[in-house]
């Protein structure tokens, strides 16, 4: 892969969300220029605990006018509103692009399957759990740790991808932004991290 | 005024509505240090050529966390949400900030003044357009004229704060940015100048 300083790396995060009141959960995505400059801001809406992130999040990259210049798309975990998870190969397969996966701490697995065990469709979340593979550790150039998978890009690319989509934040900017965003137009004031 | 490069701007722009099927519109504000860094994302809500629009923005500023570093508003022209005005005077008195408004092409006054005289409240509208000052233009160091109003800092230093807010376009950062939002979130994916 080729990497380049300016790449087009869409960064995705999604709305907090009141279970109690609401059926869908906007989600944001930002075009940014490696930790650069942001180009473009993309948006859809998925179903709170529901399957349909991963055909959502397609349809948006694939309809959008960037899709020409975007190599990466960064997630911040793989599931959106609640349990709506994302199959990252999938995605990556169907939209041609790079898909890195970004936690900040080692997710607990077990913690995951026992939520999961509630849900009737246990068995398809659990295969698309597994099916995101391994998550790898990787200190990156601000000297913190980050936990990662990674499909359609090896380890060490993904790796240079991730430090140079780092600015002055912990976070990758394309992340740090989406969460920004995310929250302060559906709280009236951003918070708390990626 | 102390203009440093990454000094707290906060960059304000509507989102695109529908006048047939909506009464409201969201309001975005982006935090920015200068042209480099966002820090922050703010919103509001606003009745749709209403005249609410001074109210709350002053409210949506002055309850913000960031409140104690931001120096400087920057408007994309003096009304949101079609004709709800902003009194630029009275958001930079009840904030203690500067404003300063960017306008692409210079505003046509006649075409304002006859489609205020439209609402019932046209005296009222009209003085706050009145009120909000002369219209300067500046050739800005990417060779580009703009033209712009200010409160509570004087011209001189209005065009220093306006150069080192521009980066890679024509438009302030923190305004093209907070245009990008408001049509990203609205439409799907972000188009257009602010």
């Amino acid at each position: 892969m080729k990497i380049k300083e300016e790449m087009r790396i869409l960064g995705i995060d999604d709305c907090p969300f009141d279970k109690k009141r609401e059926k869908f959960v906007k989600i944001i995505g930002v075009v940014f220029r490696g930790s650069k400059f942001m180009d473009g801001v993309l948006s859809t809406k998925v179903r709170i605990d529901g399957l349909d992130a991963t055909q959502k999040l397609i349809k948006m990259v694939n309809k959008s006018s960037h899709k020409p210049q975007l190599k990466v798309i960064m997630l911040d975990g793989i599931t959106v509103g609640g349990f709506n998870l994302i199959d990252i190969k999938e995605l990556s397969e169907k939209t041609g692009l790079a898909v890195i996966v970004i936690n900040r701490k080692m997710p607990n697995l077990k913690k995951v399957k026992k939520a999961l065990l509630n849900f009737s469709d246990f068995e398809e979340r659990w295969k698309i759990v597994k099916k995101a593979g391994k998550i790898k550790r990787f200190l990156t150039k601000r000297g913190k740790f980050i936990y990662y998978q990674n499909v359609g890009v090896d380890d060490e690319d993904a790796e240079k991808i991730i430090n140079l989509s780092i600015s002055r934040s912990d976070i990758p900017e394309p992340l740090r932004v989406a969460h920004l965003i995310a929250t302060g137009i559906k709280l009236g004031e951003s918070r708390g991290h990626a």
